[in-house]
Order: C-alpha cells, then structure tokens, then sequence
C-alpha cells in the first residue's frame, strides 16, 4: 500500500508517501514559499512539484502515480461536525468550508491542497483527516465557555481542541510502550511544538484540551500567547487603538516566545540566550514552564489524579532542559524524573521517570503522518 | 476610634462606621439608585445622606460628624504603583485616577465618592485602600502575560489581581482559626461572590491569583466569563459583527452564570433550578464547578502541594452543594470534606475538612470593611 499525505499549508505543501502496513516513509519532503519571492506561484504547481519528485525518474519511490492508492490530507479543523476522518466528496468539502472562520490560518490553504489533489489525481480516492476530531470527546463542563449561551449553540463558539492526529500517535505509541494500560490510565499529554497544547485522558479519551475554540488558547507558544485575560483584549483595543486585525495580528504572529524575548520564537534560541543570562529569555522560559506546570495540575484535578505524563513534539522530544523544569515541585502528584534518563531522551521514545515513581513520564516522538496514512486506508477501506 | 469606610460603586454607596479597636460596626448601610429614575441624582447627594443617616437625630451613633477620626475608600484598581494604602492627596488622587482605564467600571464612581467626601469632610484625613495592592508580591512568571513585552513595559498589561482587601480579610481569620501556621503553609483561597476568583497563597502572601489586568479573567462569575479563548473574541467580532463595546457588554454583563442558565446570575437560583432539572442551569454549575476544581490544582501545582483550601464571600461562605461538587474527585491532593460539617457551615467560620484529611478546609466570612478601617487607622497614624 502506497498513501500520499498532504499537509497544505499557507506557503508550503509537506509531503510524505507513507506505506500504512510496515509504517515506513518512502518519500517526503516539503515545497515552500509558496506565492513568495523565488517561490512557485500556486498550491497547483507545488503540488505538481510533488508529484513530479516522487516519480522515479525524478529519484522518487513511484514509476507511476497510479501507484498512489490513496491520498490522506491533513485538515486542522472539523468543526462539531466531523468527529472523525472523512472521505473527501462534494458534501465534505462544502462542510470544511463552512470550518473555515473557525481556522482562517489553516482551513483555507487546506482546502487549496485538497481542491488541486483531487484535479490532478481524480481516479484515488482521497480523505480529511482532522485534528479537532480526537476531542469530540470532550464532555460539555469542558467544552462550554461561560458566554451567553446562544454563541455556542447556534455560532458553534466553543472548545473543539487540536493536535488531536498527534495524540493519537502519541497515545498509541504510549500505550504500547507501557505494554497497555492506557485504557484504564489518568493521562496527561503535552504536545510542545511551535504550536503548543496539553491534554487531559480518561481511558485514552480526551476530556479536556487547552487549546480551544482556536489554536490561540492555552499554553504560551512560538508566537501565540496562549491564556489572556478576555478583559486585557478589551484595553489593548479601547486604550491602545488597536482594532481587530490588528489584534489578530499580535496574538498569532507577535506574541509568545518571541514576544517575551523579543528574540526568538524556537525554545532553543530562549534556552541558549537564558542560559546566557538575557533576562527576557529566562522571563519566557519562566512563563512557559510556570504555565505548563499549572495546566499540569489542573488536569490531574479534572482526571482526579494522574497516572502518566507524556511529553511530545518538538520542544517536548527534544529539550530535557524544559521537561525538567516544568515538573520542577510536582511531586506532590508524584511526578518524579530520573534525571539522566531525562537528559538522554532526545528525539527518540523513552521512560524518564525515576524508578518507584507513581507517575509514568515518558517521552515520545509523535508521527502523525503514519497516523493520516493509517486512518485514510481504514476511510477507504469502509467506503467500498 | 470611629472609621468611616465608603464603597461608591456606579449607582450605589455602601458605608459602614467601624470602630477598629474592638471591630464592630456602629452603623451600615447602601444608598442605591445613584443617578437613576427614583433615585438621588448624584454621589454628592448620596453622601450628604449617608452622612445625615449616621447622626444621632436620625437615629445613627454620632453626635456631631467631627467623631470621624478617619475616612477609608474602597478602591478597585491601584495599578502598579500602590502595594498598600495611601493617605488620599492630590498626587494620590492623580494617580488613582491614571488607574482609571484599568478599571473603567469601578474606578471612577470610587473618584467620586473620594471627591464628595474630600468636599464634606475636609478636615477628616481620608486613605485609599486598594483591592489589587495585595498581589503586589505575585511573582513576574505569574503576573507577565505571553504578550509582546512592550505591552507589558509601556502600557502596564499585566496581571494585577483583585479580592485583595478581602483576602487580607481571609487570611488573617484563617491563621487565627488554625491557631497560626499559615505563614508556613502552602494555601488557596476562593473568593466566590457575583465576582469570584482564586488565590494561591506562599506563606500568606499572594503569589497567583485568577484574576488579571481586569477582573474578567479566571472563574466563571455571576455575568462574566472568566476565561475564554483569545481567539473566540477575535471570532466574534469578525465573524459575528460585534464591535469592542458591544464585546464589553456581552463579557461583563451577559457572560458567567447569567449567560449559561439565559436565568440568573445567582448561584442560588441556579442550585434550586438545576435540582428541578432545568438542564442549561446544570450545566452553569458543571462549568462553575470544573473550572474551579482545576484552578485548585493549577495552583497546587505552582505552590508545589496544598495545606489548606479556604471557601469565603457569598457562594463560598453559604453553598455547601457548590463546595462538596467543587471538591469531588479531588482526594488525591488530600482534599475530603466532612458532609456534615459542610452542610452545617453557612455564613460562619467553620472547618469542614474530614479529620485526618491533608489538607484543611475552612470556610471564612470574609469582612472587608473591618480590613479597611484597620488599614485607614494605620495609615493615618504612620502619616502623623
């Protein structure tokens, strides 16, 4: 089996061909500054940048594209609708349309990818697969926000959630390297990449996430400031004279990270430049990690204790100076690392936690395209 | 020593005349409906009659208006720059006023009621007592938000807190009531009135608090929110055509329990209404409930464990079903409720944690008045 999955962002496509029944990857890659200076002009000829690599005069994997058997796309958000992946038809993709204010950052260029794929490859069946469908789980005292009522019910304003193909990688990879148990586990997974949320598992479930009813809510991230108070967006746009765009614009593009440091957005710069001494990149790395630890607390409260903590994503697989510093007081919870394990585990899967420790911690790399590989063959194989 | 203390609110002032030594009330009392049909027309006039109703020949405790030894404010919002009380002169009174934008809704009716009683009373030396002045010591990893740090720099967005006058309150009948300790102990303290919000107390002092720059962030409140996604605003105002006003509107006055039940912003009417099964009222106390339950673990996690959890203000003090809901599940932090000395505890300092549990658990009626003629007496002598 051969899966193509696509991954459409504003100015990149990433790929793999990705073979669902050993798990490997047989190509990937990624076409960038799409509609930039020096870049190609289109999602359409991207995409044909794609398929041109994969073929095997190009060194790529495929003699010909009709080896592709499906192709599996990467959708960020699925509204109350999609609680898991889709087949892509013209019904579907008129229902991520209807998505699309709820993600303008993502859903459009996603569509963009989809709308392309299925012109140049319109005999393989292609699927959705989305990050907010792990969280239709989440029961309503967690998804709810305290606004008048009307805004959820007939707006859709509520918690959906992401990085939902990540936990179930995560979760899948977890459970296995525990040898199970994660169905009867009070789990705790914290998915650190540029883009940052923690989750909160009941049973391999998910009950609550940070991120809400967009990417922007939770933890402090790359250059999303996470939590807010509703009321210091209100100031920011009466005292300051910022109108909405330009609000949009802060809270996604300027703040987090980069907008602490006034540096950097990759936790890896802020660790050097803290470690150095600069003060606003110790400030970030304090605030990140302070933020991280509560969200920590707060969940094992909503699970009524915690039996096993996952760190995933880029900062949480490869940065043992953050994960330390993050459970730093926790053993209250009875979260404990053995600190050599720790710093050993870097990009690879491992078990951090001292011996003896009530709290699993384990690191795990997450592989989410094998995910969308996996669920587009499981889509295509009950369609027929 | 006799102690008028003044809370001017938009439409109302609430006095009480204390006297600090023994802490008793001598008078008290809220002239309402400030500027409003069938109502005085102004804070000057409303005070004119707060002051006629304390005189003997209408029945009040004082012969003549000079037995005032001192005038204490309640003010919500002291910014950055008050960490304690202040003896009210025409600096102060700038720089409270400076603070008005912080608090447009409860800053400038406090600068009326100061206003009027400077007028009234001008040989009686006056003290600002600030709500925010108690979270002066709330650390910067807690207090900055993952905003661009110039916000914070220039503009002083930041958290500040509020409930601080009743924490100050809380804190000292608390120690009394464990016969001391707390200045060893790692405690949080809900403050749960048609405002509410949350305080994670080291040693006595504040080192987190729910609310922020302004008191919409946190807890689910009677008509507020508390938190909600940073993007959910930027959705609605886009998606849904609200402007900043009207965003202001729906997250102060429409939001919270009002918002959820669409019936009443009052915690005992939604207890009556869910126990009759109206579902959107069971709902409002799920939310209410979850969010809390994990803010006491967000801050057990930054205090790094828990010794004692205390219920104040109306909700805290006279809900048992709300303290018990609030509560379940939350053992593993050593968190147990005696029934029925939850059931028994209503408006009363009481404890009402199960023998042997880790954590104490008290309800304390909060008395902020008491507070601020205590802070106004002190004030006033250190000024002499």
């Amino acid at each position: 089996m051969k899966v193509l999955v696509l991954n459409s962002g504003s100015s990149s496509i990433k790929y793999e061909l990705r073979d669902p029944d050993t798990g490997t990857a047989l190509a990937a890659g990624e076409i960038g500054r799409i509609g930039e200076a020096g870049g190609l002009p289109d999602h359409g000829s991207a995409l044909g940048s794609v398929l041109r690599a994969l073929r095997a005069e190009a060194g790529g994997p495929l003699a010909d594209l009709s080896e592709v058997d499906a192709v599996g796309h990467r959708v960020v958000h699925g509204g109350s609708h999609f609680t898991g992946p889709a087949l892509l038809t013209p019904d579907v993709i008129r229902r991520i349309e209807e998505c699309a204010p709820l993600a303008p950052l993502h859903n459009p260029p996603a569509l963009l990818g989809i709308r392309e794929a299925l012109k140049v490859l319109p005999a393989i069946p292609q699927v959705a697969v989305f990050d907010t469908a792990f969280h239709a789980t989440i029961p309503a005292e967690a998804h709810v926000y305290a606004l008048p009522y009307e805004y959820h019910e007939r707006y859709g304003v509520r918690r959906y959630g992401f990085h939902g193909i990540s936990l179930q990688s995560v979760t899948r990879k977890a459970d296995a390297t525990l040898g199970g148990g994660l169905a009867e586990m009070k789990a705790v997974v914290a998915h650190l990449g540029n883009g940052a949320s923690i989750t909160a598992l009941a049973g391999g479930r998910s009950v609550d996430t940070s991120m809400g009813l967009t990417p922007l809510e939770g933890l402090v991230m790359g250059t999303r400031p996470g939590d807010v108070d509703p009321g210091a967006l209100l100031y920011m746009m009466r005292e300051l004279g910022l109108d909405a765009a330009q609000m949009d614009q802060v809270l996604n593009k300027e703040s987090g990270l980069l907008g602490l440091s006034g540096a950097s957005n990759d936790m890896r710069d802020i660790l050097e430049a803290a470690t150095a001494g600069d003060e606003r990149a110790g400030l970030a790395l304090d605030v990140y990690c302070y933020r991280l630890r509560k969200y920590i607390g707060a969940y094992a409260a909503a699970l009524g204790g915690l039996d096993l903590l996952v760190f995933t994503a880029g900062v949480g697989e490869n940065s043992p100076a953050v994960r330390a510093k993050v459970c730093e007081g926790l053993g209250f919870l009875g979260i404990e690392l053995d600190g050599e394990a720790n710093t050993r585990a870097c990009g690879a899967d491992a078990d951090i936690a001292a011996v003896g420790a009530d709290v699993r911690v384990l690191v795990v790399a997450t592989d989410e395209e094998r995910v969308i590989a996996e669920e587009t063959v499981a889509v295509v194989a009950r369609s027929r």
